[in-house]
């Protein structure tokens, strides 16, 4: 027997009770049965958006929710700021190319965060921008951008504001409305730790005013089907939902409101400074260089010079059985990341630190064994987020 | 307590064994764990649709594989013929609006088959039309399409065709090799009985031919990138897939080839056959009047004059926890349907029709009670497909 973990950036570990949820013989979509679990499932992921707006329920994964960000408000044409950090910015500005906007990016190294001036300055340079899209945590690099600030300068404008929170939300504070976001995407597999297979999205009056004039082709995602059936009796999907899917979010929401989102928040807080304290004490360095630039999700760390990134992350997952990921588009092979978002504790980061350790040790790797689980414990001990 | 029943041409009822295996703890979907069942589904789901063309599973229900089947292999302005039997012709007919293909379209009576003689006219009197697309089981109407007929003559033509096969896919026998289909659909939730959340692509050379040629804007259902991740070393989905719907349905999979496809098959046709016999005996008409064009996946009834439809299907769910779909579009309130297709057997049916036999006494129609449930059990004594 191998016991095994998932320590990635999503998917995340699911609880028993949620995988048990998961497991219930499936309602039909269009019974009144379901659209109370659904209405139900949607109320409760306002409160974690923190938001009154619109919020839709997509079966997909997260790149779903992106297209529909990206091909609801729009018209061909039209042009965009995409604010890029990492691999899922550089999605963002593909599919920007590919549905024929016309692109403006500001692209900044990988591990950097956005400077939201840079964002009041291109659309003070260009007024004709309808909207900006950003990550809120960018989940190849792990920072988490300052999306209050850019927010509050967005808002000014008439340009919308989209915002990819799919690894942050759950993981960190995130104000939709008090930030005043027009379009904030997420995903069920990241800290809300429900099974894959589900996107969200939040629609903001002045989203809504774009979408209702927008000439983009599109069907499956296209959010005024979204709305016309939600309006319906009783609420439903346009097309078959992923029923068991939204059931497991449902009881997922449920644990986290029963944690209190404050606690939740508190609890990746805490797992990310201890996972990035105890790879200090290895003598690895962080991607993230700006210690407020880094995100509580995921902790991205560089290969240490003469490791191989790729023996050393099926190392761990082969021979110790827990499983990380590696770098994406350009940072592969240089990077490695734990997630350490959703049904994860204290322990998990211990298990995933020792696991590090270990294949450190087999591949060469010179250290002084067994200080990394002892610093992350150290800072759990005095950072102690249960007795905040 | 009231044990329910979903009797509803999709979701359809799960096997508990299914329903085990969609809980299991999620494997990480670039983990060579979770390629190998990636791959081994695929391999199955390619044995099911008897090709050996390519197969992709997508992460979104039937209606996402009908846009990826539409915005694909087509280009803006491009000539399509759609052939509409129902509710999903129509759905197919607007999405070709949406998307800007030059639709034209061949609209039979809902109730009514499409005559292949209808295509080959069309085809000639119009060799500009680059696809045809068509449903092999209408699911809104309950007939079967006379996919193998269409396909000796689309072949002929430098159209490709495309066909819909979601609610008919396992239920009745389909070949995609042998009747030339150049992209067929299906879906996780109709006779594969697995849960909703994923749906099914083909692709044949001729069509890949017309998608490599394509300029139509496409990003989450762009079948080009699903080649590309299907191609990598371990063979991976180009986004975060449905992880634990893809292990439902390769256990799935795993029960139809135990049972056999022809097995299967005859099941559905007693099946059906044995609804059929038991409304005909309550004096109830069915919709699709010629009995040759009568799938097997789901029968659709006409609702009898003085009865109110709506309360026909309430009653059946509400009293008796029978879960039965109600018309769609314009037979809205005019017919209703009896989804008889997945993990369903004999005993399935004789629920089904008690429990319409129950409620239409209760609003007051008048028959001989207990004459369908009679029936539908000699129907099956007759023709005992377990003996076949």
């Amino acid at each position: 027997m191998i016991k095994r973990y998932v320590m990635t950036p999503g998917p995340t570990p699911i609880s028993e009770e949620v995988l048990q949820e998961h497991a219930r013989p499936l309602m039909h979509h269009r019974s009144p049965e379901f659209s109370r679990i659904f209405v139900e499932t949607t109320t409760k992921l306002k409160k974690l958006f923190k938001t009154e707006n619109d919020l839709f329920i997509l079966t997909s994964s997260g790149t779903g929710a992106m297209e529909a960000a990206v091909t609801n408000p729009f018209s061909r044409g039209d042009r965009v700021l995409v604010a890029n950090t990492g691999n899922f910015g550089e999605r963002f500005k593909k599919m920007c190319g590919r549905f024929g906007l016309d692109l403006i990016a500001l692209d900044y190294e990988w591990g950097d965060a956005v400077d939201p001036e840079d964002i009041r300055k291109a659309l003070d340079r260009d007024p004709e921008i309808k909207g900006v899209m950003v990550q809120f945590s960018e989940t190849s690099t792990g920072v988490l951008n300052n999306i209050e600030a850019i927010g509050n300068i967005v808002k000014g404008y008439k340009a919308i504001l989209i915002v990819d929170a799919i690894s942050g939300l759950a993981a960190s504070d995130m104000r939709t409305d008090e930030w005043n976001l027009d379009i904030v995407i997420g995903g069920s597999q990241k800290a809300l730790s429900a099974p894959t297979g589900a996107a969200f999205i939040t629609v903001s009056p002045k989203a809504w005013e774009m979408i209702e004039k927008s000439d983009m082709p599109r069907f499956y995602f296209d959010l005024l089907a979204a709305r016309s059936y939600a309006g319906k009796t009783p609420p439903q999907t346009p097309w078959t939902p992923g029923i068991s899917i939204i059931v497991a979010i449902n009881k997922a929401l449920d644990m986290l409101i029963e944690e209190g989102f404050e606690k939740v928040y508190q609890r990746h807080r805490a797992l990310a400074l201890a996972t990035q304290r105890a790879v200090g004490k290895l003598g690895l360095e962080l991607l993230v260089k700006n210690e407020k630039n880094r995100g509580f999700s995921v902790t991205s760390i560089k290969i240490p010079e003469g490791i191989d990134g790729k023996e050393l992350t099926k190392t761990m997952r082969v021979k110790y059985g827990v499983t990380v990921a590696g770098g994406q588009g350009k940072l592969t092979g240089k990077i490695f990341r734990i997630g350490h978002l959703g049904y994860v504790g204290m322990f998990d980061v211990l298990t995933a630190i020792a696991a590090l350790e270990m294949s450190l040790k087999d591949l060469g790797y010179i250290f002084e064994a067994g200080a990394g689980v002892a610093e992350a414990q150290k800072a759990f001990m005095e950072n102690n987020y249960l007795n905040e």
